[in-house]
């Protein structure tokens, strides 16, 4: 039989980076190209000790069906704990909990935005949210992102000059893959323009907990008078992205949209996993967990930065991040940013080429991220020192 | 801000049988709506002792990010179960694990149907799996389920009448909520039909194991020569829904694209989850845990039945069925069904009104879906009582 497919999915591939971990799979190859939590990051004996007393306790509250909009008591717990720790929240929004926060990017397009609709990222941006998007034949529009956010005038030049946007995605801390953290002018001018073209603002904060230098700056939701923020949080990298919960936080009506499509989707998230999280954040020093998380990763980054200026730079030039899990390193302009990454694993070294992350792959970078979460220290040395060499070879 | 949804999800509303569960939620009401496994069903001993060793033995395979297509082992294991024990898939199919079985029928919309296109399903068929079609727009025609399945006649002509038929939608054994089995001429004939009209088939299959009497009926997918048939196997029934666990098997290209949805969508399903049913499967004794299953149903179907039978027949008539968790009922062909099944809230006891089960839910039903899973015996008794008074009263 010859199959065909919706419109919507026909010219869908899987992602660039996908293709990738199939070399990074290799034992032999460094993977700098993956974006998993640390090993150490994950409380493991705790969430032992919690899943064991819910089975002697609650074997069939874990077992049995549960309700769509998440288990009740972290949904609450939430709420309550956004409003108070970081003023994100009101009276006019509600919360779903979701199986990870991928599931929000695609119960957030596919409730609001039409084939053909607009929606306007960030260029460079999170691979797995552009793929959502495109999944429902959105037309993304990039706007290029400095070392401060978005750049302003191009922002306001996407929203005036196309059709049916419907909302501005961006991952305001530590984003992904730039490293970029928006400025609090920025913020505060990105919810002006949403307000003046009356959009959508899809704000993505998984790395949001994971500041471990410079000063803290207010989510987008806070600013957030007319109820046109959708706020998405994870346990992803603070808690395991293996169990998959995250959590939106909208105006209630957005939330009870969103509701009818997970009813539609997966029913409900894994109630053991939204029980995990709950006893965790409750039962246990989170905060404290939180900055062991911190530490974790400033010590990892900073390792990172000086194994790049010890081997990279300036051939290599990157940004200095505060937060997060990833660097973006550039080359010069004159350099062949796919081949240096084809050498690159030639060099059994894997990092994921900028132009993965552009709206539009054929389009081109002179950029490609690393990642210093997953690999051990020696996989780190190792493979920035292939780099350099790579660069002192390529880079005349 | 007043908020304008996408054209797929603006008609869309929370399912009839989530309102239902409003009244269920009441612990005076008898409900006899939900179709929740049986409490004793849980194999939740041998899950716990699954848990604990996982978390002794492997954490960080539980909680780091897994691989979209599911684990590996359970996905390579339920490939050759299903092919030794039921000639379910060939060398042309792949499978890909879901975060439950509405997550297929989200993926095979979402991969194959075009906003407009058409599905055609039973008439009355599962709410959930229309409501899903639905949130795609979907135009959904129904075809009148008899006693073994189908009106044939009905499928000829809503597949020779509607253009852009993408596929038909069956639940081949004890169908939700008709308790109806197709019989095999009819499952051959709905083959050829494919054939003919060159559409796929999704065969969902969620108590296909549950069987208590009568014989054993090939799935539709066994007869598959030509890779048209879509097949979704589930272990919310057999295991526990809570763990949010099914498992597609279909030809390999499409696969491949139900794949593409589901990294845009959660990425991949909960990776203890598929560890568990993997364990349970493999290291336990999974036939006598199907064997004690279909011994608990069967008793507590039999039960229901004699109460019927005891307190409404006559009045209500019911077919008898040979597994799965439903009964149909029917009301005489002038007795007005909505109001009867709001004046047994009234007298606390829920069932489903069957127009809930209809692709439209405007159009006219006798009849009503009761589950006997969840109650207990002594609110089956009292729960059928009262229908039973309820018929004395209103039906002349």
């Amino acid at each position: 039989m010859e199959y065909t497919f919706s419109d919507r999915t026909n010219n869908l591939k899987p992602s660039a980076i996908r293709e990738i971990f199939k070399y990074a799979s290799d034992p032999e190859v460094v993977s700098l190209s993956a974006g998993n939590p640390s090993e150490e990051a994950f409380p493991a004996k705790e969430l032992e000790e919690i899943s064991s007393r819910l089975f002697r306790e609650n074997p069939i509250g874990i077992l049995q069906y549960s309700v769509t909009e998440g288990y009740p008591k972290l949904r609450q717990y939430l709420l309550s704990y956004m409003r108070d720790k970081y003023n994100i929240g009101s009276e006019n929004d509600d919360i779903l909990i979701t199986t990870g926060a991928q599931q929000i990017m695609d119960f957030a397009t596919k409730s609001l935005v039409n084939e053909g609709d607009v929606i306007i990222t960030e260029a460079p941006s999170f691979i797995g949210s552009l793929n959502t998007f495109r999944s429902y034949n959105a037309k993304l529009v990039g706007v290029p992102v400095e070392k401060d956010g978005m750049n302003m005038e191009s922002l306001e030049k996407a929203l005036a000059e196309n059709k049916n946007v419907r909302f501005i995605y961006t991952i305001p801390n530590f984003q992904n893959p730039s490293g970029v953290t928006t400025s609090l002018e920025k913020r505060v001018k990105m919810y002006e323009l949403a307000q003046k073209y009356n959009v959508l603002i899809l704000e993505d904060n998984p790395y949001g907990d994971l500041r471990y230098s410079g000063d803290y700056i207010p989510a987008i939701k806070t600013l957030d008078t007319d109820g046109r923020v959708i706020y998405a949080g994870s346990f992803s990298k603070v808690v395991s992205p293996g169990i998959r919960v995250a959590y939106v936080i909208a105006p209630k009506e957005i939330i009870q949209k969103m509701t009818v499509c997970k009813q539609a989707s997966d029913v409900h998230t894994n109630i053991w996993s939204q029980m995990l999280c709950y006893e965790f954040m409750t039962k246990y020093d989170f905060e404290a967990h939180l900055e062991k998380l911190r530490t974790i990763y400033r010590k990892k980054a900073k390792y990172c930065m000086d194994l790049l200026d010890k081997y990279c730079v300036p051939k290599i030039t990157y940004d200095k991040i505060d937060g997060g899990l990833f660097i973006w390193c550039k080359l010069p302009q004159n350099v062949d940013m796919p081949d240096f990454c084809r050498k690159a694993i030639e060099n059994k070294v894997c990092v994921v080429p900028g132009n993965a992350f552009l709206t539009d792959e054929n389009d081109s970078s002179n950029g490609f991220r690393i990642n210093f979460s997953t690999p051990t220290d020696q996989q780190l040395e190792k493979g920035i020192k292939i780099l350099g060499q790579l660069a002192d070879k390529i880079i005349k």
